[in-house]
């Protein structure tokens, strides 16, 4: 075998942008679909990136052909709030949960985020993280996202519970909750979102070796959404229990939604674009759910299965008439009902939701682990969520089909500038 | 609530080509990806169809927004050939081995796949199976293929041991095998593969549902490779050791292809259109190929880790100089590298290979659960897959790196017409 050399890898990535980044330009031009989605990627600064592949790492001198699809877009890593949570949500999603190794304090926390950050800031905008052993995987970014979130054991371990926001804490024990330890909890949350599921997984191989000498894996998660281009950008998608499932959110860009999710209150760190998270693990009974059939579905709802569609409506996008009672007088839409349990009239005090399917492996009888990862973010948790958790955990018809099975609460610090690392305004 | 009736839904897909179709067809038209693709695809048989949402299941009468992107591409059913074979592969793919219940005869064998091949025939084609509870899910079929394969064991229960071809029985046990019992065996494949993994995990729910009163479930192997639209169609993917993984593979639609995978001896119902099929579930040390150098990672494949070229030339697609020296008169590409070792110069005993990339939780310790799910095409697995494996067993550089953990092998009928059945030629 010859003699390895350790010269590095180049970035994979360029910014030259006369290549596929023009053809990229063109086809978002003149495809339906990118149209669609125009307004909401210039909101969240979706930008694209040439990949034009002329990096070699062993001289041989050769390029790739160029890549001109949605691999080379990115999210910008650096602002006033964390990416992933206004970026319309990727096809594909994992979710850590992590528990801090004893010791690990203030001092370690703060090495420990000023690392990850460099991770997630680099491979966010395609380039190789700094100790990458893969670096050619990090060549197509497709809009990767890396988001960060502390759960309530962090502050205890940097001695800072002062700066815990008041409501994050475990969620109560609902009624409805059959939580299982190894779906709940964590003092570190790392949320990757990004359109490829090849990306994904790099990305978290690079975050978990990082990590990994502050903390120890309590959970991974790993959820998808429709793919990338399947449907046009901007249509609501379907669950797994075949619901349009996003229909009354808040749209980021929207002031609406800025009001639900900025934290503007108690701990100074927080403020300034930072947000609250909550992560559900609720599982789908799709078995019985099978069994009803439409009409009761859409009563269950509140929503036509086909459109969407309040049952007072005929558009997904009607404002629902909650008074409207049908021929015998009982409401039209039920006071059971999921959507009219969830919802929320004022902006404030909305929540964000950006969950991800989660389909495991059946059991030998072909029953399905199938489910939902309900993620929320909003400014604080016991204010928002908590509230409509507790509608629902009372009352909610769907409870019948669905069980939570997991919980878990994080802070999400805001983002930061160049130079800069997510959480220093708590850990800094 | 209120009453509830059992009317049907109807089909979600509609064959008017006027709306969504022609801008798909503008959009493939326009941009540079689609272009690449032309050929392969068109090969391959992909249609586009609208999905155009008029259907209503609940008369509500409003139509959804229309979908013109990859979700509405449908790859025919129907075929000399079964579909997801020469298919360019998708980005997502489940394999579901299946044990036969005891007392599951020919006849009962000759039911299920009458039902299953209905429920590829309708998923495949954007249309709700028969029993389809979610039939909106159906709705976006985004290249959907459906492959069934049959198990040694099938042949037993059916009572056609004469019909197995000679070598379709489990692989002999390799030197690096580790291989588990819950990754291995089968009687009955289904490989179910889409560009959207929504697709994937209702058309997964339907055939499962559909085949446990024959069968249980043994093993459910879920895989992914780039998101359709990543990257350029036609261009090499990396696998999760970073390598370009599939140069040397023939091509779909030439003649070199044709002779390697369409089975032409053996028993008849397996001629005209079939072939064999081996899934090997390989696991990668990333842990330690992580710690490999560059130098150490292309000497093992015999190829260069960004491009892709062989180690005696400079683009993907050269020729590799197996005889080529180096300056101290070593062989440039090893006898060792996993390129040489597996390389085969006759096109009828070449394999094909369609392998997927899977990525389950790591250990809490950050240790990953990555590799390959290894899936070859070939006439012959006795003339063409078990000699490269046995050299590769005996002496492959890459095996420091990977191990097989599982193994199972399936003769693949050949595809039906309307109204036929996958199988027919045997069972029928
Ligand atoms: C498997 C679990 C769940 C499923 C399948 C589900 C599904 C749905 C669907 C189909 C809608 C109507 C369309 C829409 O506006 O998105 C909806 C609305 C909503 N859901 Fe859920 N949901 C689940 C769990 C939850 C949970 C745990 C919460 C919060 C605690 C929640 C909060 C909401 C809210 C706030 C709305 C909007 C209500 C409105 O203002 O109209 N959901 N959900
Ligand atoms: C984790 C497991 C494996 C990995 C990561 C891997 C990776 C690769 C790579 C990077 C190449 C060179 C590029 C190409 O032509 O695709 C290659 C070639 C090849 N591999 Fe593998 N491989 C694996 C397992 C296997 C197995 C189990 C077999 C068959 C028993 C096999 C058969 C081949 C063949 C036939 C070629 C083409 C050789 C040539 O003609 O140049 N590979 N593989």
């Amino acid at each position: 075998m010859p003699a390895m050399d350790k010269s590095p890898t180049p970035p994979a990535a360029s910014s030259d942008t006369a290549g596929g980044g023009a053809a990229l330009g063109r086809r978002r031009l003149l495809s339906g679909g990118a149209l669609t989605l125009g307004g909401a990627l210039a909101g969240a600064g979706i930008v694209a990136a040439a990949g034009d592949g002329s990096g070699s790492a062993s001289g041989t001198g050769a390029a790739r052909p160029q890549n001109v699809a949605y691999g080379v877009q990115k999210v910008p890593f650096h602002g006033r709030n964390q990416a992933g949570i206004a970026t319309p949500a990727q096809a594909h999603g994992v979710f850590l949960g992590f528990d801090l190794a004893p010791g690990v304090d203030r001092a370690a926390l703060g090495r420990m985020m000023r690392l990850l950050t460099d991770d997630a800031a680099r491979l966010t905008q395609g380039e190789p993280a700094l100790a990458d052993t893969e670096a050619d995987l990090a060549e197509l970014p497709a809009r990767l996202t890396v988001t960060f979130g502390f759960g309530p054991g962090l502050f205890k371990a940097a001695g800072l519970e002062d700066q815990r926001p008041a409501s994050l804490t475990p969620l109560p024990r609902f009624s409805i909750d059959r939580l299982q330890d190894r779906w709940s909890g964590g003092d570190l949350l790392v949320q990757i979102c990004a359109d490829d599921p090849v990306t994904v997984a790099h990305a978290q191989r690079m975050i978990v070796k990082d990590a990994r000498s502050f903390a120890r894996l309590r959970w991974t998660q790993r959820g998808f959404r429709r793919g990338r281009g399947i449907q046009d950008d901007g249509l609501t998608q379907r669950n797994l229990m075949g619901q349009l499932d996003g229909t009354a959110n808040p749209v980021p860009g929207q002031d609406a939604f800025a009001k639900a999710v900025w934290t503007d209150s108690g701990p100074g760190w927080l403020r300034n674009g930072g947000t609250t998270c909550v992560v559900r693990r609720v599982r789908i009974e799709l078995e019985t759910w099978d069994a009803a059939d439409t009409k009761a579905k859409e009563f269950t709802i509140g929503r036509r299965l086909r459109t969407g569609a309040p049952l007072t409506g005929t558009h997904e996008k009607d404002v629902p008439d909650f008074e409207a009672r049908d021929a015998l007088g009982f409401p039209v839409i039920s006071e059971f009902s999921h959507m009219r349990r969830a919802r929320v009239n004022e902006d404030r005090l909305k929540i964000f939701r950006r969950p991800y399917n989660y389909d495991d492996a059946p059991d030998s009888g072909g029953r399905p682990d199938t489910g939902l990862l309900f993620v929320a973010y909003q400014r604080d948790i016991g204010e928002q969520f908590l509230p409509i958790q507790r509608r629902l955990a009372d009352s909610d018809l769907l409870n019948q089909w669905t069980t939570p099975i997991g919980s878990a609460v994080f802070a999400v610090p805001p983002g930061c500038a160049p130079g800069g690392w997510i959480g220093e305004t708590l850990l800094g």
